[in-house]
């Protein structure tokens, strides 16, 4: 008989969403009469506006023409003018289209990044963070035993209310892959220029490899914000970058996003990461729907860009409703001004306690803070992804029923 | 610094298509004029039917609609009713919805499929067979060191002309992951039931899981021939089956797969390879396109199977005229009728030498029989994907320029 691989063994309790899906419809099995309001997973909900649409009927409408029908890309990598354009949109000078690797999005090029730092690799992550970076570290072999509250090969790196949810970047140890979020999920907080250029400078000096998490940057409002990791001098020789046209087109069923790896960044052998990277992506991986790269390149031409704009002004506006509400109830909270998020502190309380009480006494579903790290313990993440009638009445239920 | 995952050092030379693709570049580089022709990866080239794109196409309307907008979906494993539509329509009673993964395409799905059984698992592959297999397995750490010819942690089962292209099972080492690709890429050969019953029942005694890989089912027009491995009996407890749109929808760039794990697998613990399943694709997948399952929901309605049909027998047309082609130039070879590839043996020849000869005389390219194993030096694959015109005219070159 044939074992188990023990990386699998090794990953604790269920994926965090679908765990949440479970609680929401026991939740609803139970009180059939409620109304129930998810501001849980985040989640997109308002329908992709009408030029990027356009883009990918375009795409499944050339599929029925002999003319215009493309089956597999002799290579994995997406569309030669979506890498161009997708260089050109969002990082200007910063980065050359062979640097830019099409993909099914951000977490599964999370899950497929790993496999280039093997089982070996040291990784650090913030706390709280985004559950796949962990859960990816435990599967490839680089975590370590579980040890209470976290893995033992894990540094997490702790992101509090009296750090300002930055964190103390001495803590990252020498060699390790740092994975890194901003605007965060879950915490919403954005990094800015000094903060990051610390961190660019620490993974220099340290010898490390960042692996930074831009999915939100379409949310940075704030002109003074970097929107990716290449705004800061010598990025490219220790960081790769993941994104993706989830949130900001509302792509989160179409698939897709965009990793960079530089061509500058290189193991301690000397050897170049983006190689490795096109030879893991043609190996393992197919490349991205072409209907969806036809999406993202009507996506991010100037109309395009316009609808972005347009469709993260309209979360940001839930999320600065949520926000204030939280407020007007005196509860600490971050984020929601340049990202989709809302961080709410109630100290001293278990966030799966808080996550069951709103749901039972507003019927409003959240993530509790817990799912995220030891240190999203006592905060609640409210996503402001969701109808702006849903998110109104969930602010009322909040305001009028949960004390 | 950080070092390179050892594994990507272990995987030899580059993925096979890519370096056929830089060749054929290199060639018409040399040789402006020349018209080349491919059949060499195998890659569709026809449209996609009526039916099935009116499919795509109301997938990609749907998201535009705030009414049947859709984003993730709680789980990666795709649209119940897809998954309920595969299970009636390749399987019968044969397979339950909760045990088909809908996917983005049989090669990702291999790729991580290799996550279960993490490095110390024991791989035994077809030789020749698809690179993937080999690759995925090095990658995962299973595939030992590099031993000139072969891993030396793979157990290559030979599929020659001496055996009728069917392994001898007796080589198939004890616990061992076994990749059996039927009807096979690329020999074209077509398991029959007798045949897999013995490779059902040799797993069982070895206590074997066999991964396979039904990618060319559709092509198969002999009625005596197994479609799918659990058409044989007691294979639910030792097979996982991986399929695809790509081939019989024209699906290669949409990106729609599935991947069947039976609930009654386990691994030596006892424990459910279902279960893990449903972790690892939650876990760093995210689903397919829900465009692509929009289109994949089409094309296995009545209608949708009919134009399923009608391209198999459309790309079968072809492979029958490279077949009797190459049968009247007196080249021994196999498959093109029920499956799209194949199989021709040049003797004593170094297959690259007859791809590049092919290319030469002929500017048509192929696909060198090495670079699917040891096993497939002398042998050089053909595609039947390719416009009827094209493959007219390879065949005319074939008959009058190669001697």
């Amino acid at each position: 008989m044939i074992n188990r691989n023990p990386n699998i063994a090794n990953i604790k309790a269920g994926y965090l969403f679908p765990e949440i899906a479970k609680r929401r419809r026991e939740f609803a099995a139970a009180n059939p009469d409620a109304k129930i309001i998810s501001l849980g997973i985040g989640n997109t909900t308002e329908p992709i506006l009408p030029h990027t649409n356009a883009g990918l009927l375009g795409g499944a409408s050339a599929l029925a023409d002999v003319k215009t029908y493309s089956g597999y890309a002799d290579d994995s990598a997406g569309f030669t003018k979506l890498r161009e354009k997708i260089a050109a949109a969002f990082y200007k000078d910063l980065v050359e289209p062979d640097e830019v690797f099409v993909s099914d999005g951000a977490k599964c090029d999370i899950g497929r990044l790993q496999l280039l730092f093997g089982a070996e690799v040291k990784v650090a992550v913030q706390d709280p963070s985004y559950p796949v970076y962990v859960d990816g570290s435990v599967l490839a072999g680089a975590a370590g035993g579980w040890e209470g509250s976290g893995y033992a090969g894990i540094t997490y790196l702790p992101c509090t209310a009296e750090n300002n949810f930055f964190p103390n970047l001495d803590l990252i140890p020498q060699n390790s892959l740092i994975y890194f979020c901003s605007p965060n999920n879950p915490t919403g907080a954005t990094a800015d220029r000094a903060q990051l250029t610390a961190l660019v400078n620490a993974a220099i000096s340290k010898g490390c490899i960042i692996i930074f998490d831009a999915a939100y940057s379409e949310f940075i409002r704030d002109p003074a914000l970097p929107k990716s990791i290449y705004e800061i001098e010598n990025a490219k020789i220790c960081a790769i970058e993941v994104n993706s046209f989830s949130k900001p087109a509302g792509f989160t069923g179409v698939r897709l996003g965009w990793s960079i790896v530089p061509k500058a960044l290189k193991y301690a052998s000397g050897e170049s990461v983006n190689t490795d990277w096109n030879r893991v992506n043609n190996t393992i991986f197919n490349g991205a729907s072409n209907i969806a790269q036809a999406g993202g390149l009507a996506a991010i031409d100037e109309k395009g860009l316009e609808e972005m704009r347009a469709l993260t002004d309209f979360y940001l506006g839930n999320a600065k409703l949520i926000r204030s509400t939280l407020q007007e109830m005196g509860i600490n909270c971050i984020g929601g001004d340049n990202s989709p998020y809302i961080w709410a502190h109630f100290p001293g309380r278990d966030s799966w306690e808080v996550f069951s009480e709103i749901l039972e006494k507003c019927q409003v579903v959240t993530t509790p803070g817990a799912g995220f790290g030891p240190a999203g313990q006592s905060f609640v993440r409210f996503s402001a992804f969701g109808h702006r009638e849903n998110v109104e009445e969930a602010c009322r239920r909040l305001k009028s029923n949960f004390i």
